[in-house]
């Protein structure tokens, strides 16, 4: 029986061994792939991201706690960490949390740390996703650290973006903020019962008003900011990111948080947002492929000698670079 | 005269212009920036990288008073916030700056959003750059906001990348350092009038001896770590990052961080190091170019009809990512 028949069975440790594959992107990883493919599309991917020092990790050990004990869902936890190619931070971040998830068969963890260039690690992570989404996991958490493009790529990657921010972490994160409200579909303030919380509270509910400027938002905006649960407005197909409170290490918030994020899932499916963000991520995956694969022709077709030759006459500036690539471009065949 | 021609004979309202075609990537920034590309190589790059909180742009100020006050050098500085495609993030550093420096002609100032993709940015950085170069600015810092991808990108722009620190920002900071020191020329705890500093310094250089793990190494590391100005071993090929201590606030330190930066260079430059760079730097930037290319090709040549019926294939889960791109590749000309 294939690793791959194992995992559909519900195989653990063949899920162990084919997520490594995949990981490093193997052959028999990739063929992996494409067997477990028409099983996908089914489990509720959700993205946690924001900046370090906000307390990810326990919020979303928190949520998959919640998950077990009141939903009976299988939850599967990915935490990428781009800017670790050395494995301390996910080690860690593993380590913390299996004090109270381990033991428990239907969560798994697993930790992913950079290999190369963070578009190998998007897509790595993507196809990790996928085979916890093929093994039959209800919900697969993405957890990255970091503040920059990895948010970006875990939005495109999930269905509901969380993202976390805490009060009094300086300007640096205030800026922060304006960047993410984009891809946001929860904003959570968790460490809630810290001093400086209202103005954390302030300081998004003002960009929330920058961002959606319109005055019907407006008339929405003053119900979902005055109620702690925000319904979805299915009908104007427009959905405003609740601001969700939590105070992780004590388990505050994560009731409301979890119903939250229920409502945004169902929002999607009854909006037609599920499908579109399905179409998004898979037209992603396939783009990154073609590059990959129109790199890899162009690397067998061009000779390294031709190629260091163009090189050299750019160092020496003779030629700029885009003289250079026209001139690769078209002497490819020669 | 051409935009160009006037940037080289010293206009500054030309440079302006220009950074924003070239920021734009226009067709007349492409051609401005083929005719500036003889002209580039003179500066010297440096990156400024680090978490929030740790006070790079103060630091990254300082830096650029100091030049001005004790070296007559002129100066960019190029603020990269990826996180940030609103101006905030951005327009506050500027603001913050501009106390300082504003009203010196030979300080020039140029923040930069994301548009879209991180690539897209890392390729408008590198362009930017390219125009400060032309315009005869003897030192370019480029700061970039975030811990993941946009330092790793930094790094390879750069000639001398700091790697900025500030004691208790918490264990997602620690998880940063280890991926962080692989880019590291220099280190830098700033803020180092706070407590905890005795730990950061600690900590930072355990990391160091994981990361230079010979024999050989430890006996070089003895010496670097015990003086306060370490200085480079040209002979031994080798340089192991120096750990320099700011208060940027006050401007403690900056000096001993200058003559770090100005050993790191000549370092550089009598290990062949600087030449390495420029090399990779360009490599890099023509591989980008040529990934475009390709993909811009790709894109005039699969009919938009036959990529949709593919994708709704994917959608459907009737055919895998890989077997669409397949497809997709080997029909590019029916």
């Amino acid at each position: 029986m294939s690793l791959s028949q194992a995992l559909l069975n519900g195989d653990r440790l063949a899920l162990a061994r084919l997520l490594t594959k995949v990981e490093n992107d193997s052959t028999e990883g990739r063929e992996a792939l494409i067997e477990l493919f028409p099983h996908t599309g089914r489990a509720h991917l959700i993205g946690v991201t924001g900046a370090p020092g906000t307390g990810k990790s326990s919020l979303v050990n928190q949520m998959a706690l919640y998950y077990r004990k009141n939903e009976d869902k299988r939850i599967a936890i990915v935490a990428v960490d781009p800017s670790s190619p050395f494995t301390g931070g996910a080690v860690l971040g593993d380590r913390v949390r299996m004090r109270d998830l381990s033991g428990d068969i239907n969560v798994f963890i697993r930790s992913m740390a950079s290999r190369g260039s963070l578009g190998g690690l998007a897509q790595a992570t993507a196809n990790v996703v996928q085979v916890f989404d093929a093994a039959g996991f209800d919900v697969v958490i993405v957890e990255t650290v970091g503040a920059g493009q990895s948010e970006v790529d875990v939005a495109r990657l999930a269905h509901t973006t969380l993202v976390v921010e805490a009060p009094g972490l300086g300007d640096d994160i205030q800026a922060i903020k304006a960047g993410i409200l984009e891809i946001a579909d929860i904003l959570v303030i968790n460490k809630a019962d810290r001093p400086g919380v209202e103005n954390a509270e302030k300081a998004l509910k003002s960009m929330l008003e920058l961002a959606h400027p319109t005055a019907r938002v407006f008339k929405h905006h003053g119900t979902y900011m005055s109620a702690s649960l925000p319904e979805p407005d299915a009908n104007s197909n427009m959905w405003i990111p609740p601001i969700q409170k939590t105070v992780s290490t004590e388990g505050q918030g994560i009731a409301e948080l979890i119903r939250s994020i229920a409502r945004h899932a169902e929002y999607l499916r009854l909006s037609g947002g599920w499908a579109l963000r399905e179409r998004t991520r898979l037209e992603v995956e396939i783009e990154a492929l073609i590059r990959e694969g129109l790199m890899n022709r162009f690397r067998e077709e061009v000779p390294a000698e031709r190629y260091e030759e163009i090189l050299d006459q750019v160092l020496t500036r003779n030629i700029s670079p885009w003289e250079a690539v026209r001139q690769l471009m078209n002497g490819r065949s020669q």
